[in-house]
């Protein structure tokens, strides 16, 4: 397959709040012998995305890092072009491939190699955090990690499968909540919040959806929810979320990244009931949690989430081969990144923003 | 068996940090039908009967109600002396039994029913707070719910098993540390603590220990525990921690009722690891958790814990029958409570405090 | 209310394969202080009646006792008519009662207390095995363990939901299958097997329905299952299994009651899969499992799994009110019930059949 | 280092119950890219070994495979000598390793990537089995998959740690027997037994040891049994169980490759209990599990085990290097193998066989 020499990339300049990409020519990386060459054909654009560009993070750390050469993206579905001598049993030109947010895992240590997770491999690249990402039209990942996209699934969903779709499942997962039982989802029409009420709904759950406005209920209703508790008419939520439950919800995924919604949560659950935090704020002063009386008395659980494993991911892509998960997509091009990270600060994006990268 | 008709009782006086007990003379109550009349022995003074008779909690509602008529306790040891007419096939005089902080649970609910847990019975009535509890001579319970005491473990050792003992055994449960794997437990030499240590060893856990001075040392080494980490000499606690563990313990249990306590716990954790909260703050500001961003990346768990349910209690004791956990002792009197709730504060009282209470 | 007090009631009379049932007129008893009196509106006929009735279990000691008076039937739905002086918190004249296969049990063993199960307890009594069943019009039970029927379950559909209905879906819980993972249902067009498609598919599980013919395909799509293999046409159904999961399915429910059906599920399986037994033949040389060698290198499960708790029924009954589950009924009145066990026996029945009891 | 060309190794010669194995001279092997050379310093010599020498399973399909070269053994531990070109980032000469029954995964499969297992990848090849094994002075192994050993555990207690010891440790998990629970463990002084008492020891578990004779009760008890039950002279062993239990225990393993064990094991069970398959008989006709009706009406658990991951082959030597768990030895050279199998068939081997390999 011929493949260019330079490409387009969005690349990030300036920082905090006024940084933005600016769309330029670069070279076509080659892989290295373990690694395969991707055509991206779309990537989604996460809110992880944005945050980093803007350096949300920064106040703990979390930044991104010079191997980026200022390359977000972490949502890629395409094409292989190009694989590299050690991976040619996994890989061939033509294959459509998947990129995410863990690009890569070291393979050797204890969470990479059983029983644990390899999400916790301490030695893992990051697309679009520690390696270059996927907004570029010709992306390299690691081919033992990449995933395999199955028949079914278009490039565009793929993409945001990828994260957002993969993260909402797993949150899913981490909820513990069992089929026939409620679980509680605030912003349930956003993003990541319309996946959850997919996947929850597949998994036998009973959601209630919580958002704000007719377009949104009619929206959550539609995709599955068997409430919904509309936020700008409702004055005690946790009251309705009782009405409906008797003792509270077994479950509630916090996407929401602000403290209203990490104080709001607890508060939804009967006792024994799991909180699960998604969202990853830029106010370094919250918590997520409950006052100790509140943790022990309700015996509450409160888990942390962030995407999944290799098998994870193939699980959420299944429900979507499925027909049972379809993201909601907001089209847009590389040149469209800085409106859209402006129209998610607004809380005007619909759906999953996906961007189109190589023609 | 000769009942008296009238018993001493350590009855609370005043409001506040400056509430007490008095020792005083009321009258022996009858049991209902389903209740007995339990001759106290022993009880322990739990810290959270010191928070009760000083109001620490009023802030966030939790205070002792006037059934109690002033009287805490839910440690009780002793012997049946009376039997309500509904519970004659469970209980007859001269059998020894044990009264806990849960007194008595509704059985019809669907947290009593099965499947999920009596602790969150709505309808609870709570030994000490919502019922009189065990610092009296004779004292009423639910004979259905009152725990048989088994031979092997003394009225001195159980009493402070009812609650103590039950706490830190689950709390090792909540965990999930499996046999091999390690646990921290902060303030290992103290009430709770030292308990905390001997179960964990009995599971199969590892401990470290996390005291101050060669004393405490000495004691948790003792105990069971594998590691002691010094806090008078130790500079930063969770590198130790790693340097024990590689990537960090697999679990913690925050007995301390403070926000340091509650601040450092997050970081003794590997990926994956859970923090118990066990700890009461009087301190309304305290947040048990972690910033999002923490408990995404790392995926902590952080889960409350409180007693245990019935079956719980009979495994605690069953440890301490077969001489694998033994409370360390300070005895005292009716007449010893407020100075023995002075020492807690001051954090000079070894072990847990036990009364006698009837002669 | 007023009662009569004599009714009509379905009484075994003969033993083992020649048994039939009489409609005979006996007195209406009266209930003890912790027992409400049913009036039976409807009595699913389960085959476990039948299995009662004809003596097919004697082989190993399991067989009607004398306190039943002969009379079966353990899925009655009907309402109130008296109720026990000790009860009266629990109910009151004109509620809508079921009665299970387990109508008692008593609430002090290990297995009632919690944490365990209560189907475990030894002192359990039996409706229609050690006590008098439900075909007859005013049925006793235990009032501290009778089911509240919800609104929006019809008495016909409540009555085998209280045994058919929660034998399929604590099955499909025992199975341990995650949503998104396969689950291979033989006979699952029949009585319990069409209601384990029902469970299985609102659990999130994908569903391979084997059973014989084109009505039973039409059947269990409907209903549904994603895949149909039909017996009468498919020479290796193991190879068709793994064709359709790749590794074979992640677990497998055992309702048939013959050997060729025990002998195959485990070869349905992937390794690490679950089979759950639940159909209980009255050949006795039979062993539910496969061999060491099969069992160990593939880490299979084999598990036992017998109606459910009284959570587990409420969870049952929760997904018929929901509409997610409805058991297809092949109606009858008492008089018809030795003819309909006939019919069982010839694998003609459509469903579950139900009796109708009380005028 | 200086590597030998040719080596001494124990070959297979003959079929069925007269095989033996003859002391050869080879030539030593080089290893593949993915591999590394161990010089075997001891090797234990495991049942399955016997099995596999002796064609036991021919009647499953379960042969030693030509690649063998008819060099059985897959319990070695030695040093490393030689590092293929692609695991010098995890191996370097001089460093001590293990080798295993699962000598290689595929890494690419659903059971390898993550989240179920890798002992389930039907790619995977095993020592002595599939390839050659390590009764030789010089065996090949995956160096993505050989076991790193730690200090403190001696090469002479590691090898059989490599399969037996994990063996054990992993019945012990998957009999899910928590701490404090009853675990009996049939054949407990016999090579698997002796190491199963004391993980579920050390797992906090209270073990019922079942053997035969003065010495055995003895061992057993030194080694951590609460009771022992002599089979030679308890008539009932079932009924003493539960006389120690009350209900009966909550869990066995069954090391005893024979029908009796295998048909008596259920009754030691309580309701809910689990029963670990572990021995591999050559009776073909032997089912592992129970009656239907037993399995149903008792909710037993019948569940295969064998030998372990990568992982729980780290945690089995981690025992062994906090002195918990110790084999007992019988040593022997090449020449000793067909003697010790023999002893083995004869059931007079006192714990585990281990061959001295290399000098």
């Amino acid at each position: 397959m011929a493949i260019a020499t330079t490409q387009k990339a969005a690349v990030k300049t300036g920082e905090g709040d006024t940084a933005k990409v600016e769309v330029k020519s670069i070279e076509v990386p080659q892989p290295a012998p373990d690694q395969i060459l991707v055509k991206i054909n779309y990537s989604g654009l996460c809110a992880s995305d944005k945050s980093l560009l803007h350096d949300e993070w920064a106040f703990s750390g979390v930044s991104m890092q010079p191997q980026t050469k200022g390359i977000a993206g972490h949502e890629g579905a395409g094409v292989v072009v190009a694989v590299g001598s050690d991976v040619r049993d996994l890989w061939k030109e033509g294959d459509r491939a998947g990129i995410k947010w863990i690009a890569s895992v070291c393979r050797k240590c204890e969470f990479c190699t059983n029983g644990v997770d390899e999400c916790h491999c301490p030695k893992q690249l990051n697309s679009g955090f520690s390696i270059a990402g996927t907004f570029q039209e010709y992306a390299l990942t690691d081919g033992r990690y990449a995933t395999r996209l199955p028949d079914g699934v278009k490039d565009e969903e793929a993409g945001p499968i990828m994260c957002g779709g993969v993260t909402a499942y797993v949150a899913c997962k981490r909820s513990a909540v069992k089929p026939g039982q409620w679980i509680v989802l605030p912003g349930a029409g956003g993003g990541l919040g319309h996946l959850a009420v997919q996947y929850a709904k597949a998994m036998g759950m009973r959601v209630i959806a919580v958002d704000g406005g007719d377009a949104k209920r009619d929206l959550c209703l539609k995709l599955g929810a068997e409430k919904f508790i509309d936020f700008t008419t409702t004055k005690d939520i946790p009251a309705e979320v009782t009405k409906i439950t008797t003792y509270g919800a077994h479950g509630v995924v916090v996407t929401a990244a602000t403290k209203a919604g990490y104080e709001i949560a607890p508060s939804f659950l009967r006792p024994g009931g799991t909180m699960v935090c998604v969202g990853l704020p830029k106010d370094g002063s919250i918590i997520a949690g409950a006052p100790p009386i509140v943790m022990c008395l309700r015996k509450l659980n409160v888990v942390g989430s962030v995407v999944g494993t290799l098998k994870d991911v193939e699980e959420a892509l299944d429900f979507t081969a499925r027909g049972l998960v379809r993201p909601i997509l907001t089209h847009g091009g590389l040149e469209d990144i800085n409106r859209l990270c402006e129209e998610m600060n607004a809380g005007k994006l619909a759906g999953r923003a996906v961007i189109k990268i190589a023609a």
